[in-house]
């Protein structure tokens, strides 16, 4: 060809390839649980739309937008299912009234650690449960990213014995609400706003949030001196859900882009808040030196743990999918717990 | 158009536009330490070439060669300094010889956890010290992939106090090879073909692997009763290599993919060796019930802290690098520690 005709041929190439080209670019949107600059539960949602556009040149888009958007903070569960929102960031423990299953794929009060129930997951049934319980929704599930071992709230006065449970009026929400509630503590709930003037108040004289990194933002360290180490969401997960015809209309190169960048995002996520929690302690107790940081004693332990099992065993008796996957839940973790005390525990105990 | 014309411009676009489609095509190589069934270490080499493929539609290849192919476990740096190779999975701390700055980026003798390690690669200064410490080598370093809490080792006697330490015989590299020498262990290198008879006939009186997942396959659980609890390499991360030039020349949505693929890798891997360690440490114990699991007794702790803080100051006075990293280094572990005693200890105390 000489130069004219090629370049007409590249010209009509490019005419034509065009359209196709440009119908292949594809955008999402992601609804989110929280507002879109809570750090770090907002983190794993903008990751994964960063990355996503990075790897796919631009031709995948995400737009994520946080509860001061959409407004329904809990309404993301629908809204994915019902495809407004190809995906959605939340918490799967908010859908305990939809199905009570989506409880084990978030945290269970006095269960597995990060590390024990990544392992479950991944190498362990979890992933399988996960699965068959969103199917129901139309929905894939994925883990979405980590706090840590929440801590287990600030206290106006010390808990020195079960009595102590007895009457308190503690925010604590979810299972752990009705594990508190089987031991007389009087479980309220309060929206986020009022809970600082609350605590300060006295009307109420105890509650849960996360851990010092979040904790720190809503300043309950200046108005109540005890911070209990944690026992009722030992390895919160957050969950990324996709609407499956969504995903399934995906080519196969960017089911694995999404797939990939959420599992380090969800990495990141848990880093992110451990570093954030690490920073926000070493503040705290540097401007409130006298803030005492507390471990239940062991009869209150102990009885968290009777109050535990009875609630545990209350859903297996009213549902066989519950009791099959706590069964297999408990097995694993007695598993994992040996081999955490052995290498997490026994490392820690060197400082001692 | 008529369709004549339509049919030859587009055969004279595929033939215009396949020469630099196909030469678009990206062939990597990458050289591991490790054989290339050795798992959960070559894992994450696996996993990155699999997830690149998948997001690239196989346009971004990297093959991956263990030690039975190019036969060089120890000269990864070099091979991918010198571009025979664009890619290495390796461990900082083998380049030791070519600069002891390396040590910092696998793990450090009574150091810190993975959670704090990798809040420090990538929240605190560890990342901005890995590029610094790999730039003379023209070559970017990665996280790849953290064994978790290393165990201290198979005993043939029980450690009671310091005294029992002195002339031992024992494999134990590195700087915990060092710390150790300082009270009084004969530290011996035994190629890993050969541990096994050697402990089994008192060649050498203790070794230290890995922990249950990969010892298990090394048989010593059967020939040394005393596991002890790790405190040598409490955060082992292995590192991905890439050579700078080629990293450079690639474009943008690659580098991406290669980024986000090693973190998800690295990810996976402490959540595959951390299954495995559970799972066999559950059938050690169950097929050889006579193992004791032993932590060192606090004085022996106390020795092995101080004579790790001589090992580290004689090279800080050596080295000023060295010296920023440390000073760095344990600023950060303080802070970071108190938070992993209330978070991660505080729980696993429960049990107690």
């Amino acid at each position: 060809m000489n130069k004219v005709t090629k370049a007409a041929v590249l010209v009509s190439a490019i005419a034509l390839l065009a359209s196709p080209l440009a119908a292949k670019k594809i955008k999402w949107k992601l609804a989110m649980t929280w507002p879109s600059t809570l750090t770090p539960l907002a983190s794993p949602p903008a990751r994964v739309a960063e990355y996503v556009k990075a790897m796919s040149d631009g031709e995948f888009v995400i737009k994520a937008e946080g509860k001061e958007k959409h407004k329904a903070p809990l309404g993301i569960l629908d809204m994915v299912k019902g495809g407004q929102y190809q995906m959605g960031h939340s918490g799967s423990y908010y859908w305990k009234g939809k199905d009570i299953n989506t409880v084990w794929f978030t945290s269970m009060p006095l269960g597995m650690t990060p590390s024990e129930q990544y392992s479950w997951f991944y190498y362990g049934n979890g992933m399988k449960y996960m699965k068959e319980v969103y199917d129901k929704f139309g929905i894939y599930n994925y883990p979405g990213g980590n706090t840590g071992n929440q801590m287990g709230g600030w206290f106006r006065k010390e808990i020195k014995t079960v009595e102590d449970l007895k009457g308190l009026k503690m925010r604590i929400p979810g299972l752990a609400g009705e594990v508190f509630a089987k031991l007389g503590v009087s479980v309220t709930n309060i929206p986020a706003g009022e809970l600082y003037t609350s605590l300060d108040r006295g009307t109420i004289d105890a509650l849960e949030w996360v851990g010092p990194g979040m904790d720190i933002k809503m300043g309950f360290h200046k108005v109540a001196p005890y911070y209990y180490t944690g026992w009722h969401e030992p390895a919160s997960e957050m969950q990324f859900m996709v609407n499956k015809k969504a995903f399934d209309k995906l080519p196969k190169k960017y089911q694995t882009m999404l797939e990939v960048a959420m599992k380090a995002a969800s990495f990141d996520m848990y880093v992110e808040n451990f570093s954030a929690s690490l920073e926000a302690w070493d503040k705290m107790k540097t401007d409130f030196p006298n803030i005492k940081v507390k471990t239940f004693p062991k009869p209150v332990i102990g009885a968290m743990k009777a109050a535990a099992a009875e609630v545990y065993e209350a859903y297996a008796t009213k549902d066989p999918k519950f009791k099959e996957i706590y069964t297999d839940y408990k097995a694993y973790m007695k598993k994992a717990r040996a081999w955490s005390q052995m290498m997490q525990g026994g490392y820690l105990n060197l400082d001692k």
